[in-house]
């Protein structure tokens, strides 16, 4: 079976996964956390032959680190399920009552989307992770792990799959797509798959939305600042700092730009000096920054650079509109903050800035599904129509109108014989 | 200046436009409406000129039917300014509050998306709709509308520009193309526009989709269905058939195939075809309706076909089950209704169909932002991503999440030295 027909195959069924009570959708879960427990040595195994493979063909250490499924990340991704069913279900909830007339009753109801494909890294607990939130949401889903990870994923998927299908789902609920050349033909699946979610790098995201006709959902960098105002506490200032560009210096999330207001800069900058010495973090600023604290300068395309590397970028600014208009121009739109104490300040900021997360006095990793409490996400989206963020449940769901009458007709309202009264009702 | 440096100026103004209160965007639409209530007679005399200058082109008389702009539709678009102000404000309202641990709040509120771009047909109440719930949902607006009505666009953009300036809305917020070459310009300014909106043909908006990388919102085909399922009421079918076939046949909304079950075939059919009959309606259907009512046989093109005209497919069906599968294969997502007197059939038909509208006992043609209680409409979406359905101001918002903290930092919860709670508050 070719992808696409697979595809078709998957719309199809995907009204009766969609029609599934969430009674079975949590059911699925937990019988994939027990197989999961169950064959953990079996997936252990399989993980190990993925780690001599990448030892044999040279991958870079960050990569294997990912790859490397423990029993902690066993464990972390079971306590991610557990959380997805304890969730209250999202699927089929009422947003609207609305009588327009007597008789005739509109009602907004929350549904899956339908079949929704994942493009992901070679992450192993990635794989575990859309697809359970996938079936929390109703969604039928066509998965594509990077190649680094095939036979943890294989085992993994084949352990979701069997458990999805005992526990009642249907038979084409979930797809792994093996195979590198799968991807284009996924990306030519317009009339089958509703929505792609790719998630890697800036290029390759950039790439998939070149290549379909298909909605993609996704970040393509993630150029994170932090603003630090005049009435700042350098106390606040310095560990969130350093927590935003060394926590997890490869994430989106990772701060790559340090905005510091004029008068905030003699205060800041010896202190943060000393602490970027001691992480090794360079620092690439403006001539009045290099001047004092002999840094390099940074250059326009500085500012334009996700480093997802020990480097930071910093500017002063005159004041927060400098610094407001340099986000929205220069940035990515995904996370951003300001350290203030001046609440006024922090409001207009998060106001005027435009980006999916706004942050007063603290890290911008914290922007990730599972610490906004979502259990866990299928990625994060810098695009603002639908989800915005960090992707959990209710990115994956949209809605339709049920309107229920009892024989009206439109020519009545058109030629005033009757009119509407639009009442909303408790949902 | 171009199209693209005016849609970058538009941006940069575009957080100015979503800071403005709901006091200053409602005066905006009040200064509207006295503006076109007092210049009436001279967009009445441009309307006019447009009038001539179809005439002398030969334009079709529906195209002209919809240009002419007459006191009747002006106080439409007055009455529909009037119902957008009487709306709660729906900019910056709090969809969750979560507190992620003592002291470190997520809060999830509305915004505006920002730029919109609408390209709409030869309509002088569309621009006026338009420009309104785009001014309500503090959202920036660059209009194309069809050059069959220049004069008259003229004219009312003028009047609206004005009043919202004078209102205290920012210069850029609004801003007319009215060069045809100029939507191809538009259609490159991915990185100022956040979202199209193109009203119009099939092939136009097809076009659209396939020559920008902005996000698209908007419906292709309109192949609406009425299925009429074994236990209906004949005195309801009747009348809601023919109404949303004729009531308006250029609408995306009207119903262009029939679906019977074969039960209801020979109580139906007799009674219908009389009805056609009368209403002029040609009649395509599968042969043992054509056996028994002698119309023209239908062809699998049939059930594709948008015809915007006074034909009907219809086909017999051996249940339920077969015309849900029927309208999710040939249908456009766009609404679809079922007789029946019986409350489960109508209950599995709403959750299977995969519609934007999916209705019980009602003509087709309700789908519509007006008849829905949203005041106006910038368009219907039959996409999945973001709005679907008719779409008023909440398709027109994105929201952003903003953290409030006092110095966390992620090292701690990922250490284990810290743990999430997870409290939701009252928004």
């Amino acid at each position: 079976m070719t992808i696409k027909e697979k595809a078709a195959a998957m719309k199809l069924d995907s009204t009766q996964m969609a029609s599934k009570s969430a009674k079975i959708r949590n059911l699925a879960l937990s019988a994939i956390i027990t197989a999961l427990q169950q064959n953990q040595n079996d997936i252990f195994q399989a993980n190990e032959q993925d780690l001599a493979e990448a030892a044999e063909n040279h991958i870079p250490e960050a990569v294997v680190k990912r790859l490397k499924f423990t029993p902690q990340k066993l464990s972390d991704v079971v306590n991610g399920i557990e959380s997805l069913i304890a969730m209250p279900d999202k699927v089929y909830e009422t947003q609207l009552v609305r009588e327009l007339d007597e008789g005739l009753v509109l009602i907004r109801e929350s549904c899956p989307i339908g079949v929704i494909g994942v493009i992901f890294e070679a992450r192993p607990d990635a794989l575990v992770q859309i697809a359970s939130l996938c079936i929390k949401s109703g969604n039928c889903a066509i998965l594509k792990g990077g190649s680094e990870t095939k036979n943890t994923n294989k085992i993994l998927f084949s352990l979701i799959w069997h458990a999805a299908i005992e526990s009642g789902l249907p038979e084409n609920c979930l797809f792994q797509a093996e195979q590198r050349d799968e991807i284009s033909e996924l990306l030519s699946c317009h009339e089958s798959v509703d929505l792609l979610i790719p998630r890697g790098s800036n290029a390759f995201v950039q790439y998939i939305m070149n290549h379909t006709k298909i909605p993609v959902m996704g970040h393509a960098d993630g150029i994170c600042h932090i603003y630090v105002d005049e009435s700042f506490d350098i106390d606040k200032a310095i560990p969130v700092i350093v927590d935003a560009k060394t926590q997890y210096t490869a994430a989106c999330n990772a701060v790559e730009t340090l905005l510091v207001h004029k008068d905030a800069v003699s205060i800041l900058m010896p202190r943060l000096n000393k602490v970027f010495q001691e992480h090794h973090i360079e620092l690439r600023a403006t001539a009045d920054i290099v001047k004092q604290y002999g840094s390099i300068e940074a250059t326009d395309e500085d500012f334009r650079t996700e480093y997802l590397d020990l480097i930071l970028s910093a500017k002063t600014v005159e004041n927060i509109d400098e610094a407001i208009v340099h986000i929205n121009k220069y940035g990515s739109h995904h996370t951003d903050c300001i350290i203030t104490e001046n609440q006024e300040a922090a409001e207009y900021f998060m106001r005027m800035v435009d980006s999916a997360g706004v942050y007063q006095n603290c890290s911008t990793r914290f922007a990730d599904g599972f610490r906004y409490g979502f259990g866990a996400e299928v990625g994060i989206s810098t695009g603002k129509i639908h989800a915005r963020g960090p992707v959990g449940i209710e990115g994956l769901l949209t809605y339709k109108y049920k309107l229920y009458g009892n024989g009206q007709i439109v020519a009545d309202y058109a030629s005033g014989k009757k009119e509407f009264h639009f009442k909303d009702c408790k949902k």
